[in-house]
């Protein structure tokens, strides 16, 4: 197999079992990518390129029995393994060594899975940018916070990696960086050993080129066997779009894609429609800045109180305003967010998936700051599964794209649905 | 004007402004009726005819300037008064004499109607009965709890009367006794000097002949001067069916009556739809049953630990399943029913009101139970504005009925809407 790094983690798995390639042959071909555009890129903060060629070695004399047998990832910086530092972006835990694997790696690495290192995470998971360039321009942002991962993806030095959404930090990066982007169900995958910000919202998730690998981690890290594909040959998928209650906050091409995108759908046959938003809708965004702000001033209170002087203006102020959020208002907040699903449950109706805007548009330019999660925020707050599909490029040649969002729960079926829809979209 | 007591609250107040009668003419029609019936019938607990007709004659020399002024109104026995006994139904209770009136009862004297007396009530408004008979067939039950009022309503003995609703005391009486019966959302009308069984539901109520009625009542207790008439010339009410959960549970007079008022209104113009209940309204009706057990366990520990051995084997069982309805199960209800009305917020879309069974089919026989408030439970768990509509006989002869349903809080459209179909459903 050549261009062993070009292909998803499901081709790769299918290619080493067939004996077309090896795992040490498709390490190889992501390492000397990485070797190639790590330093302009610049998606990983811990390497270790030998011990991940020596792990491909030892593979390549295993039976190709596990799920994910030889394809290599990339893990966000906020999750633990026993062999890698984990400083959660911040200079304030520099040298911060784990003890232990989180859940997902364990999972990743009991399937067969090779890590290729830990990449670049904003600080805490929240706005200060790490060192990350977009790989389609590299004066743009990537998006954050999983600003490694959805670099390292989209720049083919790993067909997966593990990134973590509390507000838009798989969606956003995601979408700029012209991937997909897969955000379970809140509390779906094991969030032991990955950093907490904000318990209520925090999310781990996967970035991958080809969203049918999404199908492949969640078996993995879900513990069940792969399904089997869902048959869409009796009724197509019902995808309706949501503009939602920031349509006018976006950027024209933005909305352009959404359009784009509900055509080619449309023109694949899908059965597509509308959905207006319930007028609650429009309190979600800031009902979701209440719950992260409070949550988060008390998980990390820890860091913040004994490390004050290291930490960012930008994560200072996400503290200090969560600490001004009252009880009152939290709860009010989480009681909008139970009425709000409760109004979706009910809206959705034959609807597989809503369509909605995933980022306010193309990258903005400067690497200082990693752009707005406007357009995540109310869906992460109500928990919803969440599939970004990147969908050609905008005004400036730089990656826009969509997401999809499933009912809570039902991320099997938003998965078969984002598979379909992508191929779909392919030509859009 | 003849026939005095045949007529409408709205009517009589007209006819005395306009010097066609007087309130000691009203007052003596509605009596008269009352020594012919009241023996068959036992709508009323305590009858003063001699004050009620003084009152009438007092009157009689009083301008007409009160929006009721010289409208006899019937109580129902769980509403002080400050001249009645209040027995809420109950031996244990016997001789119980408040010191002062009932909200609602100093509004409507206020705006100088006048009251004939209390009505039978079951015992604390819940499942025993007390003498009441079916006006329409003196063997069958008239319903409860609210059963005095509204067999004084549909005899013609009253224009008005007060009732109350915990589960189905407005609607199913009013159904069984071929009256329309208004239960606001829960709240709108002032419960002071009304006793309480379960503060979440309990919702006082007008029964009355004519729906327009209940805009006058309503305007009176709530302070709020008369709105001007909805106007419906540009676009007629949208209104959709509900089977609800319990369709299947119901008689099949029952169903091919609401079908019945479908039709009819759509023959008048209306814009008819049928909207599906999501599945959690199956579990309502007993979420219905946690809260008012909870509830009246505590609100009525009173009587019950103080006169046990005086309370009917119905209401004990209320108190004790109540009981040992837990903490968590009575929030997870409570929970239930705010998810629920998120769904009716977005369910009901352009729909002006819902169309639903009020109670399972005609009334029974028999004077020992007062039927099933199974059509009710849900909709006063979720505290929405409820009208009860007749609509012909079933089967036995016996009148049938429909409810319409509207929005937390917007009563004066469904009102206004109860009012225009009860026009086109005169016929049905």
């Amino acid at each position: 197999m050549t261009d062993d790094n070009h292909h998803s983690a499901t081709d790769i798995v299918q290619s080493i079992r067939e004996g077309r390639t090896t795992p040490s042959a498709v390490m190889a071909a992501h390492l000397d990518r990485i070797a190639a555009r790590e330093a302009v890129v610049g998606a990983f903060i811990h390497l270790d390129a030998d011990r991940a060629m020596q792990r491909a070695r030892a593979a390549d004399n295993r039976p190709a029995t596990g799920a994910l047998h030889g394809v290599p990832f990339a893990i966000k910086d906020i999750i633990d393994t026993d062999d890698m530092p984990a400083a959660w972006g911040s200079d304030s835990l520099a040298g911060r060594r784990p003890a232990g694997n989180a859940a997902c790696v364990q999972a990743f690495l009991d399937a067969g899975a090779i890590p290729l290192g830990k990449t670049v995470t904003t600080e805490f998971a929240y706005f200060k940018p790490g060192k990350t360039a977009n790989p389609h321009r590299l004066s743009h942002t990537p998006g954050g916070s999983s600003s490694g991962s959805a670099a390292a993806v989209a720049d083919l030095m790993a067909p997966l990696a593990f990134g973590s959404q509390t507000a838009a930090s798989l969606i956003r990066p995601a979408a700029y960086c012209g991937v997909a982007a897969f955000k379970p169900t809140t509390g779906a995958f094991d969030l032991s050993g990955v950093m907490a910000l904000s318990p209520s919202l925090d999310t781990l998730g996967i970035l991958a080129r080809d969203p049918r690998d999404f199908v492949l981690a969640r078996c993995v890290l879900t513990g069940t066997p792969m399904p089997a594909p869902l048959d869409f040959s009796g009724r197509l998928p019902r995808i309706c779009l949501m503009r939602g209650p920031h349509w006018q906050d976006g950027s024209i091409e933005m909305r352009e894609a959404c359009r784009r995108a509900m055509a080619a759908l449309a023109a694949c046959g899908a059965d597509t429609g509308e959905i207006a938003h319930p007028p609650l809708f429009a309190d979600l965004t800031q009902a979701h800045k209440d719950v992260m702000g409070y949550e988060a001033a008390r998980s990390r209170a820890d860091v913040y109180d004994s490390h004050r002087p290291m930490i960012s203006t930008q994560f200072a102020e996400l503290i200090e305003t969560g600490k001004r959020v009252t009880d009152t208002r939290y709860h009010a907040a989480l009681a909008m967010r139970d009425r709000a699903n409760a109004m979706v449950e009910v809206m959705l109706g034959d609807c597989d998936a809503l369509l909605a805007a995933s980022a306010p548009g193309e990258a903005p330019e400067g690497l200082g700051a990693t752009g707005d999660p406007l357009f995540s925020r109310m869906w992460t707050l109500l928990q919803l599964p969440c599939v970004a599909l990147p969908l050609g490029v905008g005004p400036q040649g730089l990656p826009l794209g969509i997401q999809l969002i499933g009912r809570k729960g039902d991320d099997a079926r938003l998965l078969a649905v984002a598979a379909w829809a992508h191929d779909g979209l392919r030509d859009a």
